[in-house]
């Protein structure tokens, strides 16, 4: 950590990523009102949807197609299936998962007389013909470190909740659930979210549906999973250094992060104040939008923030295609990866350019490894402070081997590495506007590395694989320690069958061209697409 | 330090105190349009001043009045007096007192060349009947922590110009210069404002003009000495911690600090960011009002800031007396202080109340010295950090004995405590809001002590007196850790003849209030000030 704490860096440091709201209009963006309702927005996203039917492009792939959130909400309507039978399905998989052969260990919690209560409300309501929105009785999964009745809080511990008793639902959880959403459990994560792999010796190891022998990545591994394996069309998840994008990545499926300040973070273990954030994982990015479009925020959600700018959805079923798009690529970076992985990544990429006739310039990003410093000394610090009562009271015997070393090493910043650390930010947001002000976005895979094996022993005592996890995290960090959007899209596999995803870094409150953008990569993938292992088919008779 | 990092708070981090803006109008102000320039606010400004003359009220005391900005104006205007001769008296009477026996150690630098060239500008702009603004010509000092040309910045050291080059004016100071005023050079202050006494080894300790064998009280102790001996109408001073109001009181002038990002950052020393700014004492209230408005800027100063709410001005000219004032009070606080000041101040108090009819509420501030405390550690760290790149290329030998050791304490603290720190700031923030939802103002005195003596040892070595220290700094906190506006006004001397000060902490953004409150207490006393032993009268012949 000496590269930081002896920088010169003339820059005034910037404690929060905060981004300045240049609010102008723009045509091929849809401005959702301030006085409209989360079921309201919904309907709005549901409105920028193509007219097509998602289940047509499907169809396109004849292996492997993924429900979606409007295949539920169809079915549901055409009396095809009804929100009740889906949650007995659902009950039953997730029994079967969690047994051997399989201990996929997707949830740490799941109340199976709540989860057929809500069902039964929601049957209830297109019974009479007044589903609340086309969330309705679709099951959505929540990453454990989001308050959730009737649920504790673990933090994927074996004894925060303990400490602090959950008292009622995170803001992003009562969106959801004003829409009418089926709330299915609290998925597992690595422990406090100090990890990227999903290895947890306290509630398991979150096994890849892909590979049931490999992780599926973390900190947000049971969101991830549950939706690769077909349990849930979507999951929230919380990403303080690419804990969503990450095992979306993984396991396949679409990960998604907005802008630091458009979720509202109240009601989310405070694990940090200035890095992580609400993100959403799903099947499909129609999907993320939709859940977007339900917890995205008008109003502050952090603490002395300037306002977000208004809230904007794509206008994806636009006749004329979005307009010409530039792609940032830093070589060097971008290739810092496996072989299959930079291959399948560069393909995806040309694809992209050719079929739209968007173009890619190459940049370079300064100083990314002292960024990655800054950041977990950042991350390392808020931890340690957000923790530390807990922490007195706590025979440390209670945690996994790498949340022992971790949170040593976390607690021994000096304030002055911590302020340098946000000089860095300031100045790494500087950098970062200058590549904006020429390219819509930058584009990197989303890992270097595809899920690798889990190892026996690492079960019972939790995993530090530091050359993995750097592997893991290297694209990451600009997402969180800048506040930026980003999203990664499956487009294409490993030579051992594993998903590779490709990551999309757009500008502060772009995620309307971050989810077009998203689109039109998914639509030049999706035939492709490979079912996992592990699938549960909710929809259609077993 | 035990009590911060061992302290549980639930509390977010607040980094920056920032308050939100509720831009609600009110007819007792008077709105600044956005499109106005520095000299046409300063022309507002004057055109809510009272239209009787300030020149009658000073006749109001018959023993002493100091000239006012307006005195200056009204004599260029009438031709009584030209800059060039204003500038003159200033040059002899600063080379007097600069020298035994007096050796008052006012400025670090005073470029004669340089006054001279602006004052003949000045007075040629007056005989073609064009002067700027009120403050054409009038002399203005600037804290040695301020940028401004043709002067090095040396914050009080002896080295730090060496190795940061001043290659610009200070944004205030610009604001200054657009609207003709007269710098006069750069005061002195306490070696990198981290201590309250103005005792400086390396440019002489300022002496107080009420009693030469006294401290001013620092860090901004020329500009407050400078003022208080009739040199100048009003001066810039940076408050991180009293800094500007500590002296103001000690010297029996005013102190006033603006809310955090009201008045524009850049060019001062990057001694710390997130508690101190600028300030301004003069020598009246009316004349700090002028000040304000040619500095007060309607434009975000600190990176990622809320844009300020409009500029607004009190009507001190109008005939309907401000609206019913509610006062809180801290009564074991209030009186933690000595005897001479806890009479003089509760007078004064009463005086106020009697006079307009105000009501004073106790209330209790909880916690005060642990906001003390995570006021240290932040101004401390951050200061650490700002200066560390200088600190390692530098022989110890060229500090003070207190700035060596304070500069030990500083780069002590972890990242745990610093965002500790920070988030009793939000938790105190929240304490204050409370207070205002009662109240208008908070009132104390501005010191617990008076000006106290100036050991002969102190001369050559600096001093740490803590006790003596913390008395100074006691009711000085939160209009630094949590942005406040506050204001110190002189009513009266202790036994020995020492000015002692009374203080109003504003809500956030409420200037134009607290301006008025501070007008009025003024008129109640302005009757008994006393001439001080030093003073220069640079209007009338000598």
């Amino acid at each position: 950590m000496q590269l930081i704490a002896n920088a010169e860096i003339e820059e005034s440091p910037a404690f929060i990523p905060l981004h300045p709201v240049e609010e102008k209009e723009s045509e091929e963006v849809k401005y959702i009102g301030l006085d409209l309702s989360e079921m309201e927005q919904v309907q709005e996203a549901v409105s920028c949807l193509p007219t097509w039917s998602q289940r047509e492009v499907n169809s396109l792939n004849p292996s492997f197609h993924r429900w979606t959130i409007m295949d539920y909400s169809r079915a549901y309507h055409s009396k095809t299936i009804t929100p009740l039978t889906v949650a007995e399905r659902f009950i039953a998989a997730v029994s079967e998962s969690s047994k051997p052969p399989l201990n996929m260990s997707f949830f740490i919690n799941y109340n199976v007389e709540d989860i057929l209560k809500q069902a039964a409300e929601s049957t209830y309501r297109y019974e009479n013909g007044e589903p609340l929105s086309v969330l309705d009785g679709v099951p959505i999964a929540i990453k454990d470190e989001i308050d959730c009745l009737p649920y504790p809080t673990t933090g994927g511990t074996s004894w925060l909740h303990k400490l602090r008793s959950c008292t009622g639902d995170a803001s992003c959880v009562k969106c959801l659930r004003l829409c009418g959403a089926l709330i299915v459990g609290k998925t597992n994560m690595h422990e406090l979210g100090i990890g990227t792999s999903g290895i947890n010796p306290h509630h398991g190891s979150t096994r890849n549906p892909y590979n049931t022998n490999r992780i599926c990545g973390g900190s947000s591994s049971g969101s991830a999973a549950v939706v690769a394996a077909g349990l849930c069309p979507a999951a929230l998840g919380v990403d303080g250094g690419g804990s969503v994008r990450i095992p979306a990545s993984l396991c396949g499926v679409v990960g998604f992060k907005p802008t630091f300040g458009r979720v509202p973070h109240s009601g989310v273990l405070p694990l940090n104040w200035t890095v992580g954030m609400v993100g959403i994982i799903a099947g499909t990015i129609e999907d993320a939008f939709i859940v977007y479009a339900a917890i995205g925020s008008k109003l502050p959600s952090h603490q002395n923030t300037i306002l977000p700018p208004k809230l904007c959805f794509p206008l994806l079923n636009s006749s004329s295609p979005i307009s010409s798009i530039t792609l940032a690529k830093y070589g060097e970076w971008f290739n810092d990866c496996s072989d299959d992985i930079k291959v399948c990544c560069s393909i995806a990429l040309d694809k992209l350019q050719k079929h739209h006739g968007w173009k890619t310039v190459e940049v370079t990003i300064p100083e990314i490894e002292v960024m990655r410093l800054a950041h977990y000394s950042t991350i390392a610090s808020e931890c340690s402070t957000s923790l530390s009562s807990y922490l007195e009271k706590l025979d440390s015997a209670q945690l996994g081997w790498d949340a022992r070393v971790a949170l040593a090493v976390y607690g021994s910043f000096t304030s002055k590495e911590y302020i340098k650390a946000q000089k860095i930010r300031n100045r790494q947001m500087y950098f970062h506007q200058k590549i904006f002000m020429h390219a819509d976005v930058i584009v990197s895979p989303t890992t270097g590395v595809t899920a690798y094996p889990i190892l026996n022993d690492a079960l019972k005592t939790g995993e530090l694989d530091y050359i993995n996890g750097a592997a893991l995290v290297r694209y990451s960090i600009a997402g969180n320690f800048l506040g930026l959007p980003a999203v990664t899209v499956p487009v294409g596999y490993d030579k051992t069958g594993l998903p590779i995803g490709l990551q999309f870094i757009g500008r502060p409150w772009s995620e309307a061209t971050l989810i077009h953008i998203a689109c039109a990569m998914q639509a030049l993938c999706i035939a492709d697409y490979k079912r996992p292992e592990v699938f549960h088919d909710l929809l259609s008779q077993k």
